[in-house]
């Protein structure tokens, strides 16, 4: 606990006394609390038992570092070792929007693990608050950066990154050779199909995102692929299209009913939310007269739906804990892969009550 | 967008040639680029033009320092100025949950118009992390450090930001003089209570939260206040208390059922969900049968539940405004507070459809 302080008007009587609160301590204000010189401080704070102080100086000197808390900055340190126990974390909306925290959160524990922590900055797309920041980041010696979006999307590589080891996460460069870790879509997408076909649903359909992103096209394809591995024919007219969030869902209700499918996959867990709305409205029950699978398993949603949405696990937090293994590598290693290397993350099934098991004697 | 590199060979030869990535440039690889020595590349990134450098040597620095992408250590200005232009933000849980983001959001637009950047550390409440973190952000000089935590309550300021501007968002310290902003959790007890008083209503339950925490006194004070202001008697018979998530939402039902009340106040958003689907179960209808409100506009929740969901907003944008404010004017006037201040920041009404408008005339 902080102890209190006094507006201090009695400054100069007495060195030890604490200084206001927005002072920042120099070594000189330390020197002159020890009674001795700038250098000798120095040379007691970097250790330089060669030097011939005196052990009561340097008793003198600890103390004074201590009352006054002289914190000296890490210029020594990092000119001697060029770099530092830092990682910086530049996302544009992680922190600041309830969807992909997580990558945060793994990406912390797996630096803490190798003792470093993470420094992030969140620009909200501001530009000039990315340069900024990296600017910084670099002018402080971070060991590397971890690039990272709020989803899955392509991103050009600031140039000020050139020259730092730099990872992507959950975002890739094509026209870069940096290395990402991203979420495999399609695995994500075949997952989703998979959980309706193994309860014996065929009849399924597909509602895909009206926004142009990774996941559209590979979500797609493992739904195709699904179907296909399973023996179903694939047919146009049980593939849709909606705006990636609740109205989305409501909206595309209507079709989905009449094309007479028994189960569906949704873009993400914020359509369903919408397709769930619109089938209680019309008095229909879920799963008993159709089966809903979402996608994300986001925090907050999925899991709290009623009845409990089946879902697809974007692996958010593991993304995290990859890239800064993937930075921790390429510092250590000082390799630098010619060739982009690009690792895909499973999105594995998360089974829920959305999901009915289709009798296959009755059909 | 970055452009590629190879793994290189031939490093030595071409001192222009760019180096690996994972290679940090320092001050002698920029001197021995431009053909001079260290101290005069030092000169020219001091901007001391008084030590009488040619035109040319200048270029030749300037044209090494960039084509190598040398990032000088923060060192010397650190050094001159005595701080930078960094506000440390720690939190124990803000970037990695989906609850109060919009605090960071709020701080970094504010420091923004101040030309400075957060540098975030997300501790998730580990100690170590907590202690190594704000160590850095001191060895680098940090203007200043915002702590701050996900929900409102209690803490004790750390020791090692004594020496060190801070200010306590959405938390504060009873033992500590640090100023703190707050949400008033009494002011939206009362703007919850009020939203169903002005529609009409006169029974209206209030279900309190479990946890212990300022929002279980505050709130629970500004509900009684609102009724006595109305001219409503209090009644215990119309105060519950239940867990602060769905679940309790749905177990506090039977009793808010059996209580008599047209309208209730729960703890969160959560609580009110929970209840949504308690009342649907029963096949009641929001807001004929019950009126309706929550508490937070926990984003991706209260506007989307069916029927959106009345409630009071937590502000968390504006408190990350004003903690930077605060801690930008503390340091500017170098003011020390010998008393605490706690700014307590207002908690809006949101008015939505779960609320009916009683006619009091059938009354």
């Amino acid at each position: 606990m902080a102890k209190g302080h006094h507006a201090d008007s009695s400054m100069g009587s007495s060195p030890m006394e604490r200084k206001p609160r927005s002072s920042i301590v120099t070594l000189k204000d330390v020197a002159a609390a020890a009674g001795t010189s700038v250098s000798t401080v120095s040379l007691v704070m970097n250790h330089k038992s060669e030097a011939r102080i005196s052990k009561e100086t340097v008793a003198k000197v600890l103390k004074a570092i201590d009352e006054l808390g002289y914190r000296p900055n890490s210029l020594a340190q990092g000119l001697v070792r060029g770099s530092s126990n830092f990682i910086g974390f530049v996302t544009d909306l992680i922190a600041t929007t309830p969807f992909a925290g997580q990558i945060i959160s793994g990406a912390q524990k797996e630096a803490w693990r190798h003792g470093c922590v993470l420094l992030i900055a969140n620009t909200e797309g501001n530009e000039q608050i990315e340069r900024y920041a990296i600017a910084k980041f670099l002018d402080h010696k971070v060991k590397g950066v971890i690039y990272s979006t709020w989803y899955h999307h392509e991103v050009s590589v600031p140039d000020e990154l050139e020259h730092t080891p730099t990872v992507l996460v959950n975002c890739s460069d094509p026209n870069s050779n940096v290395t990402s870790v991203i979420p495999d879509e399609r695995r994500g997408g075949m997952a989703a199909a998979q959980m309706l076909i193994n309860a014996g649903h065929r009849r399924i359909a597909f509602v895909n995102t009206t926004t142009d992103a990774p996941a559209r096209v590979g979500r797609r394809e493992g739904y195709l692929y699904a179907l296909h591995e399973a023996g179903i024919h694939e047919d146009n007219a049980l593939m849709f299209e909606a705006e990636p969030d609740q109205q989305g869902g409501k909206d595309i209700a209507p079709e989905i009913l009449r094309s007479g499918v028994t189960g569906v996959c949704c873009h993400n867990d914020r359509m369903a939310m919408g397709l769930y709305d619109a089938l209680r409205d019309r008095g229909l029950k879920i799963p008993e007269n159709m089966s809903v699978v979402g996608f994300d398993n986001q925090e907050v949603i999925a899991a709290n739906m009623s009845p409990p949405l089946s879902t697809v696990q974007l692996p958010h937090y593991e993304l995290g804990i990859q890239g800064v293994n993937l930075l921790l590598e390429e510092i250590d290693t000082r390799k630098h892969y010619a060739f982009s290397r690009t690792i895909s993350m499973d999105c594995p099934p998360v089974f829920r009550d959305s999901i009915r098991i289709v009798n296959s004697s009755l059909m």
